[in-house]
C-alpha cells in the first residue's frame, strides 16, 4: 500500500458558511475522528489575522492526529504556521511561483479543470492535482463547468501523480470517481454540512480505501 | 540628508475604486512622475492571481523609476514578485511572523493606531510605522478613530524609526503632520482621485521635503 497516496485519500475543506453554525475547529476535529487524512483550510473572506488564528489551531489539531494540513491559496499563511502544504487554484498564485515559495519539501496541490491545466500543473511542480469540478456543486461559487469522470480517466492514463476528485463528491458517487482513476476525494458539504460529521467522513473514507486497497479490517 | 528616510517620504496606495476609472498602472506611473517614493499595492478584493499580475507590473515600473514597491498585507505576493517590502495592519499577519517570512533585508511597515501597537511593532521588527488614521477618511472603511497629530508627537519622542502619517492626509494638512513628527506621508484619495495625479503628487512631495530638508532646488 502506498502510504503517501493514502495520506491524500480524503481531503475535507473547511467552510464557515456551510457548517450549520458549528465552528471550524469542531468540524475539523469531528472529520479527523472519522478518518479525514487532510484538512484543507479554505476561507476566502477572513482577514489574514483570522486566517492565521484558524491555521494555528488547525495546525495543532492535525499534528496531534497525524493528519495533513493544507492551506488553500495563501502561501504566506501556509509558511507562517508550518503547514504541510498549500493548494492553489487557477485564480490563485501561479503554481510555479507557489512551488518556489513553498520550497521542494512542502506539498503543492493544484486545481485542474482540463488536460491543459493539468499538464501545466505537473510541469510547475504539483504534488497532486485537484481535479474538477466532477459534478455540479453549490459549495464553490467560483467552480467551472462539471467535467464528469471522463477527465479523471484521461488524467489517470497520462499522469502518475495523485488525482483528487473535487466538486459535488458525496457518498453516492465516491465509488465511481475512484473507479474512474481518482486516488482520493476532496469534499466540502458532504462532510461539513452533515448532521453527523464523524459518521459521514468515516463512510466516505471506507469507500475510498475499499476501492483503492480493499476493505480495512475492523473499521 | 538621510537617504533611507527620503525614500519613505511619500507613499501612494493604490485603490481601484477611487481612481476615477483610471487603471492602476496609469495611476502609479503618474504618481511616480510626480515624485512618489513608494507605491504600496493595496487591493483587498482582487484574487491572488490578479494581485500577482498587478504586483509584477508595478514591480517593473517602480524598479525602472527607482522607487520602492511595498505590498499591503500579502507577504506571499511581496515575496513572489521580489517587492522591496510589505506593510501589515492590525488585521493582517502579526508583524513578527511577517518579519520571519520577509527575512531581515526587506522593508516591513506596520500600522499603529496607538502607543501600545507602536511599541509592539517596534519589538516585532518594523522598519517604519504607518501612524493613523490621523484625520477622518472615507478611503479605508476599516480605519479606526482619527488620532489627530498628538499620536505622531508622542511616537516621535519615543521611537527613532520613520513615522508615516496616514488617514485623511492632503495638501492642506501635510505640513502639520510633518511638523508634529511624521517623517513621511501615505495617501490614497489625495493622489489617486486627483484630476492631475502628477501635479497632486508633486505638490505633496514638495511640502514634505521642504519641511524635512528645505525646498529642493529647481522643483
Ligand atoms: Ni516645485
Amino acid at each position: 500500500m502506498n502510504n503517501d497516496l493514502k495520506r491524500l485519500a480524503l481531503h475535507v475543506l473547511t467552510d464557515r458558511t456551510l457548517s450549520l453554525g458549528r465552528d471550524m475547529l469542531t468540524v475539523a476535529a469531528a472529520a479527523l475522528d472519522g478518518g479525514a487524512t487532510v484538512i484543507q483550510l479554505r476561507d476566502k473572506t477572513a482577514s489574514t489575522r483570522l486566517l492565521i488564528e484558524e491555521a494555528v489551531a488547525l495546525r495543532a489539531l492535525t499534528r496531534e492526529r497525524g493528519a495533513l494540513l493544507i492551506v488553500n491559496d495563501r502561501i504566506d499563511v501556509a509558511l507562517a504556521v508550518d503547514a504541510d502544504g498549500a493548494h492553489v487554484g487557477q485564480d490563485d498564485m501561479p503554481a510555479a511561483l507557489a512551488r518556489q515559495l513553498l520550497g521542494p519539501e512542502r506539498i503543492l496541490g493544484v486545481s485542474a479543470g482540463n488536460l491543459e491545466e493539468a499538464a501545466e500543473a505537473v510541469i510547475a511542480g504539483a504534488d497532486y492535482l485537484g481535479v474538477g469540478p466532477i459534478y455540479a456543486t453549490a459549495s464553490k461559487a467560483d467552480a467551472g463547468q462539471p467535467q464528469g469522470t471522463v477527465l479523471l480517466s484521461q488524467l489517470a492514463s497520462r499522469h502518475a501523480l495523485p488525482l483528487i476528485a473535487i466538486g459535488g463528491i458525496n457518498i453516492a458517487n465516491t465509488r465511481e470517481v475512484i473507479q474512474a482513476g481518482a486516488t482520493g476525494i476532496a469534499v466540502i458539504s458532504a462532510v461539513v454540512s452533515a448532521p453527523d460529521i464523524t459518521a459521514a467522513t468515516h463512510d466516505l473514507r471506507q469507500i475510498v480505501l475499499a476501492e483503492l486497497y480493499g476493505h480495512e479490517r475492523g473499521s
